[in-house]
């Protein structure tokens, strides 16, 4: 696989209040050949469609809480993928509420769709993992917010091991035990001597690990799930004077967002989502990269990579 | 009132497939003072924001029809509201069904919100006056599409008759009775002589209209309700050349579009919602111009004056 394939690429990512710059909450993960949207606010579509992606690969959407900013851009999406003449079913994984919430529009509106739209419902109160596929698994990870939320770490599992070819040909492994080897398993040759795996192939590559943190307080619980995740994008509402602001809203200061990915030794973070009050992101990079130095800043319609 | 005042600036112009120039159906009307939404597309709250304009000051809500294409923006749009501490009560005049499937919408996303959100339902079967203030009324226009769908004509009522100053002071005609005169009554004289009221006054000012017909098959049934406005905007999906789509869809080349601005006199025309099967409105454009020379097209943040 080529590995551009691991990006993350911002389609909104301001808070409340929404502008040109700074769409709602939307992310586009393409990872191990798919493609997830990761929450869905106003006007989704049309950033799909400005940055050139494709709207017909995603599969699967996953919406991290029910405020407005998060998921109103999933029925015009919807609607819109039905006018495309879409077939392949579109799972959303989201808060059963949204489910009862959207139904009734989806029936009213969508009424040319020919695919299916299907709730897969997640609790919001514990870590689970609520999807997977060969070469991957999504996670949930409850945080800590004025309504029920649940980030989301998307992980490969682990690969195949790599064929040591110039010491299978020494030891005359057969071809048809290759597949073995890949997964773990040791050699016995005809004569019934064991050959560990270790000498027969080396480590798989790398999994990658992308993890979703919003919205939130400072939430250290969440560390363990994200340990070593290659990219964090937290929250980062506010900025660590804001103390008032964010007690009342359980949002995270970018000091706080840096400091999660200190603790659960991310190798980098995106920030974003920052409160309207600042009209620059310039002191949230600022105030995170303190903590956390491979700090970067949410734009909408940049992409990252998470190899680099 | 400055005449700079009678404006319709365009928030979204496009059909069914919507991308960052062409925003889903909306516009903003200011007349007479006060500030009328017209059609509320995915993002309107983004586009009002981006052309500068006052989502305060917005009254009232006209939406021509439950297509998501023309209504998808509005619960953003209260959300938003409701995060700006609005506490203004906010009409939105609409088809029955709006109200069923935007309440619940509304309760479980908008709890911040401070201001009451009035369904002013009306039937899309016949024409009748819906709302109306001192100076000005507004009235439905059933159009012929695949759901129920209205247009509508904003139109001032006639204003008052202009003091002839000079004649009224040769005829001694008292102070108190000059708001009698302005609304065109006679004047008696203390010797019992009448004197016209065409002698006192000159004629009121232009009272000005707009029309907005959206979406709709050629249907030359609207032509009595808006004839002689001074704007009409006129949906324009397809070329006369498009037949079966037209056929199909219920919805106007630019060349019905102009023949309705011609047969009902119109001053000015705009066209708009362009399918996107076309990349450029020129041929929209020519078509239209054709049959009616005063045609414009609507472009996303272009503000058209009614009284040019």
């Amino acid at each position: 696989m080529n590995t551009s394939e691991y990006r993350v690429t911002i389609l909104g990512s301001g808070s409340a209040q929404p502008n040109i710059n700074t769409f709602h909450s939307a992310q586009l993960l393409q990872m191990a050949g798919r493609h997830f949207l990761i929450d869905a606010g106003e006007g989704v579509q049309i950033r799909l469609k400005q940055y050139h992606q494709n709207l017909f690969g995603i599969t699967n959407i996953f919406i991290s809480h029910l405020h407005g900013d998060h998921c109103f851009g999933l029925i015009g999406l919807i609607s819109t993928l039905g006018l495309m003449d879409r077939t392949a079913p579109l799972y959303i994984h989201a808060n059963p509420d949204l489910e009862r919430l959207l139904t009734p529009l989806i029936k009213f509106f969508c009424t040319d769709a020919h695919f299916e739209v299907c709730f897969e419902n997640y609790s919001p109160y514990k870590s689970a993992e609520i999807f997977s596929t060969p070469t991957l698994t999504v996670t949930t990870i409850p945080l800590k917010h004025r309504v029920p939320t649940c980030g989301f770490l998307f992980k490969e599992k682990t690969k195949l091991r790599h064929i040591n070819r110039r010491m299978t040909d020494a030891f005359n492994v057969p071809i048809a035990m290759m597949n073995k080897l890949k997964n773990g398993e040791d050699f016995i040759t005809p004569d019934g001597e064991v050959i560990k795996n270790e000498r027969l192939t080396t480590a798989p590559s790398h999994s990658y690990s992308y993890a979703y943190i919003s919205d939130t307080a400072y939430h250290e619980r969440i560390i363990p799930i994200i340990e070593g995740c290659d990219c964090l994008y937290h929250e980062a509402t506010y900025l660590e004077s804001d103390t008032l602001r964010i007690a009342k809203t359980e949002h995270s200061s970018a000091k706080q967002a840096a400091t999660i990915a200190k603790l659960a030794n991310a190798k980098k973070l995106i920030i974003g989502h920052h409160s309207s009050r600042y009209n620059t992101a310039k002191p949230f990079l600022e105030e995170a990269k303190q903590v956390f130095e491979n700090t970067f800043t949410a734009v909408d319609g940049k992409t990252f990579y998470l190899q680099e």
